[in-house]
Formats: structure tokens, sequence, C-alpha cells
């Protein structure tokens, strides 16, 4: 079965390229002596994971509690989640995961830890809790002032256990306060196991940050034209499209596909929504929620309706979490087709 | 059961305010003497649009034909289709569901009539075709001047049957042309039985196009901070929330919710991400997909961590696309859960 017996739009993963990406990063990971830990929020497909997993990771990163679950349902046994677990019911189902897999998750603040610990007790059993330390993305996270006085509480409970510091993205600029923290603990006497580090386009700078003991990464999987903007990935390492049709052509400047914003997502870099395989001239500026708003004008071949084409989107993660299904090929070929196991999974 | 025992992020709609949006754009199309067709893609569910044809809808417009398949297999059977349906599979199984339902489907191109009048014929049946006029909107639809010629396409085909003409949206902007096309058609000699115009926001222009015979609006079931801040609707008016939880308060002016663009999509308006119904003070400033980052630096009170809040989000619709459930509310009380039966249906 072909890439043109699908109905668009829908969302088409180029094996060879996958594969490529994949071996590529463990590799680099193995070159560097990291232990490399692919984010699968990015996916939300098991059969990938599993991809990942036999390539050389050591275990997976899932962003949520109910994320987590289905790839520990899969058989995914070590997950890192690198988010604040709050409120009880959420805390108990951690616990409960933690029973039958190596959960590690991340905590910034004493509220945190409260929770966790209190979940952990009421399972009589032992947490592993990473803390996360801020950086320039100013999201969550503690100062390395903090760390020491929030290692000492997780290891003073007799539940949880603290195994080290969780950054995101590792870059140069999150390097110092890395630093001090480690000094920090060291003075205090804390042991760390685990130094996790993580970003795709941050990867690039793990020579230069010798502290960390494993990365995480979740795009580089598929790449995205984000990605491609960024210098992250060449255009060729772009695994993942959404294959359209074109649908209207109202003018000679303009043409319309079949994949809005609930195909496409409503991410854009540098003003655009994506870009199109077979017209590179082509500019998507603008979506409406099923269409695609295309200018053609600098294109020498001109697009007609029916035409199928394949778009690179702006975030693949994106993409992935609004469909239910993923067609895998190679050479255009349907090789596989895999269910997004864990889309829509955000609690 | 309350709403706060629900886990977060979660869709919740307040049924009040779903009952007096749906009831009051009834009325006020009945006021008009024009018929009311809710647009379903902002919902998905088959029980809304219920309430909505029992307050008085003559029928329901879906924007693809895998959404119009669901609903027609939930039992409603008189569809709009505003949209160019074209390649052979899928005007096949459009005329598949038109053997059992009244569709009525859009076109704007000769190739586009083409394919729906082979795919008309190959069932031996007829199929209601209507004419999409181009607006200000730049997306889809024809010119005036091309309107006659299409028409007479579509009847001189004896599957098709011409119907009217549809415009998105319909404002004191597209009159003239819809003025301009309904003379030409009537020079012609050519019958227009339906004139269907639309949008939320072009609602109130209704009374200024007496060429109308019917209204497509869909964002108006709920609303949306988008709404809100272009002034098609007043906060009292927005329906659906997402809740959400505290999960990190890394510095006094930054909180951090467990909602980001997977549960509330990527779209902002005037550059925020939602509306913080606890917080009116507080500002969604970016989202990570699994973290809203919100500016608390003008709150008098300070939110917490595992703190609940209710945002209500920039685009129902694209929210409503992410999540497989939602929750239907009395008085912050658990009334309902409803399956969004249509959510991914893309094609």
């Amino acid at each position: 079965m072909s890439v043109h017996d699908l109905e668009t739009p829908c969302v088409v993963i180029d094996l060879d390229r996958l594969d490529r990406n994949l071996l590529r990063m463990q590799a680099r990971c193995d070159g560097l002596g990291l232990k490399f830990r692919p984010h699968v929020t990015t996916h939300k497909i098991p059969e990938i994971a599993r991809l990942q997993m036999d390539a050389g990771a050591v275990g997976i990163a899932a962003q949520k509690v109910s994320e987590a679950a289905v790839f520990a349902d899969a058989g995914f046994n070590d997950v890192l989640i690198p988010y604040n677990i709050v409120n009880p019911r959420k805390t108990a189902r951690l616990a409960d995961l933690a029973l039958f897999n190596r959960i590690t998750v991340a905590a910034d603040h004493p509220v945190v830890i409260a929770g966790l610990a209190d979940a952990a007790k009421a399972n009589e059993m032992s947490l592993r809790v990473i803390l996360e330390l801020a950086t320039e993305l100013e999201r969550t996270g503690a100062l390395p002032d903090e760390v020491v006085e929030l290692a000492k509480r997780i290891d003073a409970d007799e539940n949880l256990h603290f195994v080290g510091l969780l950054v995101y993205p590792s870059t140069p600029a999150s390097r110092p306060a890395l630093q001090e923290a480690l000094n920090l603990l060291h003075n205090a006497g804390i042991g760390v196991d685990m130094v996790s580090g993580g970003g795709t386009g941050a990867v690039r700078f793990a020579p230069e940050i010798p502290e960390l003991t494993e990365l995480r990464a979740g795009t580089y999987i598929f790449n995205d034209w984000k990605a491609v903007c960024k210098s992250w990935a060449d255009m060729d390492d772009c695994a993942l499209m959404v294959a359209a049709t074109i649908v209207s052509r109202p003018t000679t400047e303009r043409a319309i596909l079949d994949c809005g914003s609930r195909s496409l997502s409503s991410e854009t870099v540098d003003g655009g929504y994506g870009f199109i395989l077979e017209y590179p001239d082509a500019y998507i500026y603008t979506l409406s929620g099923e269409h695609a708003h295309v200018d053609v004008s600098k294109c020498r071949e001109q697009p007609v309706i029916g035409e199928r084409v394949h778009v690179i989107p702006v975030r693949a993660d994106m993409v992935i979490n609004l469909h239910d299904t993923v067609y895998a090929l190679r050479d255009w070929q349907l090789e596989n087709q895999w269910s997004v196991a864990a889309r829509g999974m955000v609690w």
C-alpha cells in the first residue's frame, strides 16, 4: 500500500529517517559515556520507545503520570517523570506505579516533597526523587542554594530517596548553577548518583557539561520545521510529515490544503506553519481549523486541486498529540500502522 | 461529585451557561426568521448537538466527511459540509453518507464539482451542492462572476442539485459579493433555495443581510477568551474551562500550572494563552507542552502549590479536540461526562 492510498490529512513517518535519527543520538551518547533516556512524550507510541530501548536507551522519560502508566503497561519499567506531581490522588497513582516499576520523579519545593512522602508512606514503599534546578528557561526548578535543604528533606524521609539533579535544557548557560548546586551538595556530604540533562537542541553542548550522567531528548526522533529553523537538524532529518491534499485554488497566488490547526497544531516558527516538501517555495502563512492557507506565488510549478503534498510540521510532538494513528513508511510504502497509545494523556 | 475531585488538567463545561448560550442563539435566529444550523466541529459531542436540535436547529454543519459520519451515525441526518471534498475515496464516502442522510456539500471550482458528480453517479443518487462564495477572509470560495457558470455545471449534471450559496463569515463586507452573485443567478433564471451565512462573530450582522436564509455558528455554544477579547461575548458567557492545578511556584512572580499547549492548544490572543477565573490579574504569558507559565506579580492573593484554578481558553474548539472526555457541571457538581466522539476526525 502506497502513501497515496491513505486518507488525508494523516501523519506519516519515514522509517529510514527515524532509524537514522535514533541510532545517531544513541551513538553520540555512547561516545560521550552518557546514558540516554528518550523522552516519549514526543511520540507517545510504545513501538517507537521499543526501538529506542533496543538501540541502547537506559529507560524513558514521560511528562505525566497517566503517560508513564501507558508505557509502564507496555513494559517500560524505568521511567523518569521530570515533573512536579502534586495532589493526593495523583501522587497515590504515582506510588502505585512505583510498586512495580523503577520510577524517578522530580521535585522543586518542600510542598511537592511532602506530597510524595505521604503517598510513598501510604503505600509502604520508597520513591526515587530527583531535584529539578531552575535554568534560563525560567519554568520550574529550585535555586542552587535551596538544593541542600531540599535534598536533606528528601533523605530525612524514610520513604523517599534522593538520587540527584535534573536540568532542562542542559546548556552552557545552565552549567554554573549546576556546578554550584553540586558543590554545595558535595560540601554537605550528600551523594549524587544521577545528573540528568536534556533537550534535543542542547545535546550538542553535552561535551561542555561533564557533570551530566545522562541525557534526555525527545524531538530528535522525528525532528521538525522548528528544529530545522533553529539549526538543530537538517531537512533530511525530518522523519514526520502530514500528508495533505490541495482542496481549493481560489486565486493564482493562493492554494488551500485540507490540514489546518486540528492536524498541524497552531504552532508557528518564523511566521510559518510548516514546510511543504513538494513546493519548497510555497509558504503556509496561516491556518484555519481545517485549512492551511498557502502562498504559492513564488512556486514555479502550480499545485492543482486534488494533488497530494507532504508538510513538515513546526512541532512534531504537537502534531502527534492530535492524531490517533500514524503510518510508518519505507520508500513511501506503508510498512506499519501505529496507535498513538498515550495521546491525550495530560494528567 | 465535585469539580475538585476531577484529575487535572481536564475540560469542564458549565451547563447553565451552555443552556443560556444555546437558547439565546436559537431565539435570535427565530426572531430574525432565520433557520439555525449549529457547527458541531466546535464541540464534536453528539449529546450537545442533541440539545441544539431540541432547541430548534434545522440540522448541523460538520467540517469534514469523517466528522459528519460520526454525527450521522448518532442520528443527525441533515448535515451541511461547508468544505470542498476532493479525492475519489473521500467523495465515495460522502456519497455513501448521502444515501441515508440529507447531505449538502460545498464546492467552489469545476474540478470539485466533477469529483462530486462522479461519486454521485457511481452511487446512482443525487447530491445537494451549495456554492461557496469568497469573502474578506480570503480562504476558499468562488467569485460572484463565476457563480452562474458553476451553478449551471451543477444543475447540468443529472446527479447533482444546486441549492444555493454559502459564505463565511457573513459580514457587511461580504454582502456586496453575495448580492452580486444572487443578482447574476436571478438574471440567469437559476433558483436559489438556501443562502447560508455563518460565524459566531458575524451573527450580530445578520439583520443587515436580509439575503440570508440560515445561519451557522459554532463557538457561541461555549464562547472563549478570544470571543471575549473580540467583544463577541462576555466573560459570563464562557461555558468551557480547563481545570488545572498550580504545580510550581519557583519565584514570587511566577506560578506554573499543569496545563500546557497539549491541554490548552497553542492558540493565543493579545499575547495571552487564557484567562484564570480565580486570578483575574494573572497573565498566562507562555506555554510549554505540559506547563502554563503564569505571571502572578499583579495578583493580590498569591496562589500556592496544589491549588486548583479554572482557565478560560483562547479557543474552546481547539481545546475540545485535544481531550477525549469533557465533564459537564451544574453549580460545580458533576452532572454528566461526555465523550468527544468526533475528536481527531480531520479527514
